[in-house]
């Protein structure tokens, strides 16, 4: 077994998208201050083990392991509605792989969306440099139709036409609400 | 230092509240599996230093330190609406004192009621085993006065005048959007 050094502190273990997932803290801190929206990148779910309590100091938390979530990573409030998504990245150029995605993450979206909750995906070819944001409700139809012995990915020029692509801004870097006013007035 | 043994690892140790929040978790979980409303707990942030990867098992992490949450406890999805709340316990049996509250959940509340987030406190008196949901709007009359001199805690009879009480009951066990009902609808 090997450590990692303290440098890592702030990193998501759990996660293949990290610097998406940094965009996006990125994009919701200006979308905050500005008074825009409030969505937040939920806490890693950890499974606490043994905890150390030193005297005169913080507890240390001496064995844990990492859990499943059992919803999405980002949820929050915008115009009054509900707000809930995932982000997720691919090295693919030509088609978004289905396994990024967890069946409690489809379920979780599912559910939101009885509720009348505003739920998509953000997604990245990253190595094409190309950012999406893909309603729920398009997600699923690929999801169910993988299960029923489809394709196990979204070929790019689906997502090309199903999508909204979403181009590099400053303030905010990634200014994925405007897709968001798209799907709530739309 | 002394270690906790493993039959804590589902504890939420930075909460005082603990089976107030068992509660709501058990009454959420009916909500969820009803197709009412989807709210759920946010994991407890931790700042993650140290992580162990023995080969072929699952990551340890070995030393990690709780952090404050830079939001309440509970959110989530009901009627289209997005909900935001904090759970808080209370011995005393005359008044709630307003140190169980932070900054930071005050602000984050504020902060989701400009976009017109439904907020609220789920407050308990334990030793009374009574139990209101406050307006985030009227925590903060009493918040704000404390800091201009004012007292420190919200007293008994005030509560019961501005909150709306709620009963114990079978599934849900603490049916608390029956008040969330008459917060949107009032
Ligand atoms: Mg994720
Ligand atoms: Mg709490």
């Amino acid at each position: 077994s090997k450590s990692t050094p303290s440098k890592f502190a702030n990193v998501n273990f759990g996660d293949r998208g990290m610097s998406l997932e940094e965009e996006l803290n990125d994009s919701n801190t200006y979308y905050l201050e500005n008074d825009i929206a409030v969505i937040h990148k939920k806490p890693t779910p950890i499974q606490i083990v043994k905890v150390d309590y030193p005297s005169r100091s913080a507890a240390v938390i001496r064995e844990a392991y990492f859990k499943h979530a059992s919803t999405t990573d980002y949820n929050g409030v915008y115009r009054g509605r509900y707000l809930d998504f995932e982000a997720k990245e691919t090295k693919s150029k030509t088609a978004f792989p289905l396994k990024n995605f967890h069946d409690h993450q489809i379920e979780h979206m599912r559910q939101c969306l009885k509720q009348d909750g505003i739920c998509f995906v953000i997604i990245r070819f990253a190595t094409l440099g190309r950012l999406f944001l893909l309603k729920a409700t398009d997600l699923f139809t690929y999801w169910d139709h993988q299960v029923d012995g489809g394709r196990k990915s979204i070929p790019l020029p689906d997502i090309e036409q199903l999508a909204a692509e979403l181009k590099y801004h400053i303030n905010p870097l990634i200014p994925y609400l405007e897709a968001v006013d798209n799907l709530i007035d739309g």
